[in-house]
């Protein structure tokens, strides 16, 4: 349902209504301007030819060293998602299947239904602190399963993984030897420490994804990256080939940029959306609303008992707010995602008519 | 061996040796200053967001009208090969097969091959003029054919298919309920008429592939289209929605430039090229090489008898010029592909080299 009510606030905003949007994790901040800069120089300069699959060595070296890993381990992608897809495009063949967590970002199970892969979902609680049972996961293991999908943070909850939970995770993965893709896009601009896959594993024999757009601001660029091991590097270079053949050159020279000013972008970034997250959490506490304190931006994830989500959703539609429905996260129907990506001032005009509209 | 050659011929540049480039079909030229202009334009215009997975209505729209098709019948996808490889993906399921004439474009095979689906190689002959033989095409049919991919104008040979022959594909094609995936990404700055698919269907039974690489100098852009039925112009967006997502708005903007000037651009390439191609044709024949006139910029397919075209090519190499081998488009090891696209003084001398290597 996220899609139709997208579909849907643009459709009111068509009809001259005016829509405070919190459905959609697209920043309402701007690119920083010394991104789009080094576009512009990168283009004037010619970077407009075909170029390397694997993406720039440049980048690529940039981007290992970051993360302590070596420049084979990195291939560029247009858009985390893309490194996402192609991942489980060569992982899920043969009647593969994968463990992803709920509440989860809708694409990982709409790409592998794209694939005919079966996926197995395990169901995590607000009132657990949204921990993922080992036990449950253990169960969930079978001869087919290939793959396990964390994202952290997370989307919807902006919960963080406790490092016990994930060295777990971890541990059993490696015992049965399968792999995890992490989906980390969040993790730069996290309001406490995250600990990342390649913590446990400068070999990568565990998948990272990884992307520019939430950090920089950058979603429309469309770039990401993956770090596996060389081997799997080496696969989605040659899948690259085939389908996009290479992020553009001057999107990577930007990026490339974005990572030389990191600590100042992010920090700025960081900064704004913790007060808008804490703004949020004052007055859904106020309202009644359960839910988690975020650790990082973007999301909050609230629950109200006996809601029902979907009609929440298309009733505060009409009032002029749009927000996602639990339900396209997993079973969650009596929750709604609110996404604090909008200007500060209908972030609050928003989250007060949500308050008022639960209130009834 | 496409690739090999080309890795090849980095290393030998590396070590500092002087290579003429004559083995991708990457233009010389730059891309236009007006395109440029546009991308920044819209970048510092904000135009940097998360956009339709259909593409931006205005660009297709002025697409479409280019066409004589309806909006709704394009989608915009990051190059022309994602656009073959979508409808690839979602078109050869369940066991489904292809029909691909040669000599190809390899990436078609490796996608096919990619997807686990089956290709039918029906191989033309520079003797026949490169003449598809319907009677050979019946005959490849089976109850698994879902479609025929056509390259027109074709790479390697740059020739246009004659409007008989390509009349009766269609033909064969209707009547058996077999789609045609037409691949006309030279069609615009061909030298000669080229009829396409769509002359034939403009209710778009058939898909046209084309992009912008070509015409507008704009290969590193990643920017390409399909036309094709909504009903599977809506499948290829699904498929955009958890892949790629969006073609950035800002490079949507700089083609639409590109379009709005492309009489004047596509004249001025076209001009170029055909000097080339004449100089090309000149000296080849000259030397005893056989081969079919260009119809259409870029390339040049020559054959010798008694010739080992991966050696020539690895000898040629060895000489300072790079080419690519007839086995890289298909079973023509007495071929080789020669591209005009370096500048020309270059591709004097490359020509010389070739034509001196091939007479002793």
């Amino acid at each position: 349902m996220l899609y139709e009510i997208n579909e849907k606030a643009l459709k009111l905003e068509n009809e001259g209504k005016k829509i405070i949007r919190l459905n959609l994790g697209d920043p309402d901040l701007a690119t920083p301007p010394e991104i789009v800069e080094a576009a512009y120089a990168s283009m004037k300069a010619g970077k407009t030819k075909y170029s390397s699959s694997y993406g720039e060595l440049k980048l690529r070296q940039k981007i290992a060293e970051a993360h302590g890993v070596q420049a084979e381990n990195v291939v560029i992608t247009p858009g985390s998602k893309w490194g996402i897809f192609a991942t489980m495009f060569l992982m899920l063949k043969d009647s593969g299947n994968v463990i992803i967590p709920t509440p989860y970002w809708t694409a990982y199970d709409l790409i592998a239904k794209s694939l005919a892969a079966k996926t197995k979902l395990l169901k995590t609680e607000l009132e657990d602190e949204w921990k993922v049972d080992l036990d449950k996961l253990e169960k969930l293991i079978d001869k087919n399963t290939r793959m396990i999908i964390l994202n952290n943070p997370n989307n919807p909850t902006s919960k963080v993984m406790d490092a016990e939970t994930l060295d777990g995770i971890v541990e059993l993965a490696n015992k049965k030897g399968i792999t995890i893709l992490s989906d980390e896009v969040y993790a730069t601009i996290a309001f406490t420490k995250t600990k990342s896959i390649l913590d446990y594993d400068k070999d990568c024999k565990h998948i990272l994804s990884n992307g520019f757009s939430k950090t920089f601001t950058m979603t429309g660029w469309r770039i990401g990256y993956i770090i596996a091991s060389k081997m799997l590097v080496d696969k989605i270079t040659k899948l690259n080939q085939i389908t996009i053949n290479n992020v553009p050159v001057f999107i990577q020279d930007a990026a490339l940029k974005g990572l030389e000013l990191h600590a100042k972008i992010a920090s700025g970034i960081k900064a704004k959306y913790k007060l808008r997250a804490n703004m949020a959490s004052t007055k859904l506490s106020a309202a009644g609303f359960k839910f988690s304190k975020p650790d990082a931006p973007f999301y909050v994830f609230p629950k109200l008992e006996g809601l029902d989500g979907e009609k929440f959703t298309l009733d505060l539609l009409d009032k002029g707010v749009a927000v996602a429905p639990g339900t396209s996260f997993g079973d969650y129907r009596e929750h709604f995602r609110i996404s604090l990506t909008a200007p500060d001032d209908q972030i609050e005009i928003g989250l007060d008519k949500i308050c008022e509209a639960a209130a009834k």
